[in-house]
């Protein structure tokens, strides 16, 4: 059990130590995960399945990726699934790579420094919370982005759509002014299925149109499965094979592959999951905005990123100790560093919970 | 459901199709698998264990490599858990690409070349088949190999131990010399687990003395669970570190993690696993012998290599559709081609149907 400062939310061992208790007892808003899953459908998928894991994983996970291409209506060839969107932002990084330079909004998705540094990419940051701090309402313009990338040659792109931590969602149509810029793009839509209008902000139904852009989308946030791994991109059947030339061909396991083809399945599950984000995000947005000396970061998503006047690792501490609640501490980036902390949507009670907790640290404080 | 020659073993829905019956149905000697397992041991603890799936899995895979050091008696520190041997291959070869040049056994798994080209290494390719054929009894010789390495500089070695298909083991003496002619070196002992006096032929007793060795495990086909993924490296920690920091956090999946530590302490299946391969192999190995056409290449393992004066592709083709018995045809390796097959070692009533399937097709033949 490793007392470090972990870099990435849902290191359950850590927060468990700071506040002496088991693991299990710990509210967890760190790690962006919905708390009304793992669905009961794909529990039983697994079980049903078990003996599956008695054979090699289907290489090309022929049944997920034809769910995927129902439910995205793209051809099976535009799909490939990975051990995780990890796994396949590490192959998106080696073909990044390939570029004189990857232009990336930070702060970032920590896993994006590991798997760019992987392959030696050279990377070209734009400041996002800087232009966040400076016109509040307004967030990070892409447009801006847009003019600087014109006349670039050579030039990459790793944009996340919403993006983590501020959960800034950018409009499809700046997205789509920035592509013609780059040569090559991938967008980590990893949050994008919690916006119950995914469909209007996804670049997925347009990715037909352009060849040198990949999205990769994740399935263990929204159906609770992140320690199962279980990750997917859509793009040209070109990049995808390139990608899956240099993984080896087992990488998603065979339990992954039924979870996945059950929890596409189960719009039950995701009819609820809509309908308890429609109730829980504005609850705790409003929630926190009344407490004294936090500020909301404007956010689409199922996190909420937090400006806090107080120093967020003594109020982490205090939390824990307290109240066995874990938030993000943003420390890991060094753009937001002691006085911004992220913490995920959860349940109706649990968020209650959470505020309550956090306006009497405040007050204290 | 692809018709197109599978290029390693296990390609049951390929078979199935030729056989014209359900992959269930198919006696499959073509994958290198345990057939006692999984031990229940292990589906129990996935069982007990489903929960974990609803959190990250922990990314030091700290349980299991605590087992892992007690078993090998290494310090933790020394071991690295993968998405199965095949991930580490990946890093094992994005190291490997250092080298001017990497020194490999062929033929060899199918999968060492798909990650020695990922990386775009340079390799210089040892037969082992035609040694094996020039002088039957000796096997490949891993002195003439030292010989040939004296002087080299930055020069890599992949080597195979037990090597496949061959099924010939290399003495740990002979392994010892060949260390010092290299810069880096690793050993993928992936079927060293079925030998019951691995310890006696394995480097990891060794370890500590090679910083520049790494040695690669599986635990997939020893407990037959190739479809949840599970390997593992030993070697020294900066080279580890090194593989750590270019994958993603999260390769190994919360449920191979437990089935791993379950695995290592059953003790009891371990036992069976060595008393059935004490009676199967010779069972296996002379029963082919003594048949027409056929000759046994030496091997130490649970599969055989075997020389067949027929076409083995149409040999595979008549097992299938009148025993529906899949047999690994070596079309895949260049330097075996259409005059070898590789049966896996399966329970003693099962070598007995392959035995009395291939005595008929051969007579007929």
């Amino acid at each position: 059990m490793s007392l470090l400062r972990p870099h990435h939310g849902g290191n359950l061992s850590w927060a468990a130590a700071l506040a002496g208790c088991n693991p299990q007892e710990i509210l967890d808003f760190s790690a962006s995960i919905n708390p009304l899953g793992p669905p009961a459908s794909v529990l039983a998928a697994i079980t049903q399945h078990l003996g599956d894991i008695q054979a090699y994983p289907d290489p090309s996970a022929a049944a997920l990726r034809e769910q995927l291409s129902l439910h995205h209506q793209v051809p099976m060839e535009w799909v490939m699934v990975g051990n995780g969107a990890a796994e396949l932002l590490t192959w998106a990084c080696r073909s990044l790579s390939e570029m004189t330079q990857v232009h990336l909004l930070t702060p970032a998705f920590g896993d994006y420094g590991r798997a760019l540094k992987a392959f030696d990419v050279k990377v070209y940051a734009h400041s996002v919370i800087a232009s966040i701090e400076q016109q509040r309402s307004h967030g990070f313009s892409l447009q801006s982005l847009a003019a600087q990338s014109v006349g670039l040659t050579q030039a990459g792109l790793l944009l996340n759509n919403p993006h983590n931590p501020t959960g800034q969602l950018f409009a499809k149509a700046d997205v789509l002014e920035l592509l013609e810029g780059f040569n090559q793009v991938v967008i980590d839509e990893a949050f994008m299925d919690f916006l119950p209008s995914a469909d209007q902000h996804s670049l997925i139904p347009e990715i037909g149109n352009f060849p040198h852009v990949v999205v990769v989308r994740s399935l263990t946030k929204f159906y609770s499965i992140p320690g199962l791994r279980l990750g997917y991109a859509i793009g040209h059947p070109d990049v995808l094979g390139q990608w899956s030339a240099w993984r080896d061909p087992w990488s998603v396991n065979a339990l992954a592959i039924s979870a996945g083809v059950a929890a596409l399945q189960d719009t039950v599950f995701q009819q609820q999951t809509f309908d308890w984000l429609a109730a829980a995000v504005p609850q705790l947005r409003e929630g926190l905005a009344k407490l004294p000396g936090l500020e909301v970061i404007s956010g689409a998503v199922n996190f909420v990123l937090v400006r806090c006047d107080a120093s967020v690792t003594q109020l982490q501490e205090y939390l824990l100790k307290q109240h066995k609640i874990l938030i993000r501490d943003c420390v890991s980036f060094p753009e937001l560093g002691d006085r911004y902390f992220r913490v995920a949507v959860r349940t109706i009670p649990e968020n209650e919970r959470l505020l309550a907790a956090l306006s009497e640290a405040l007050q204290r404080s």
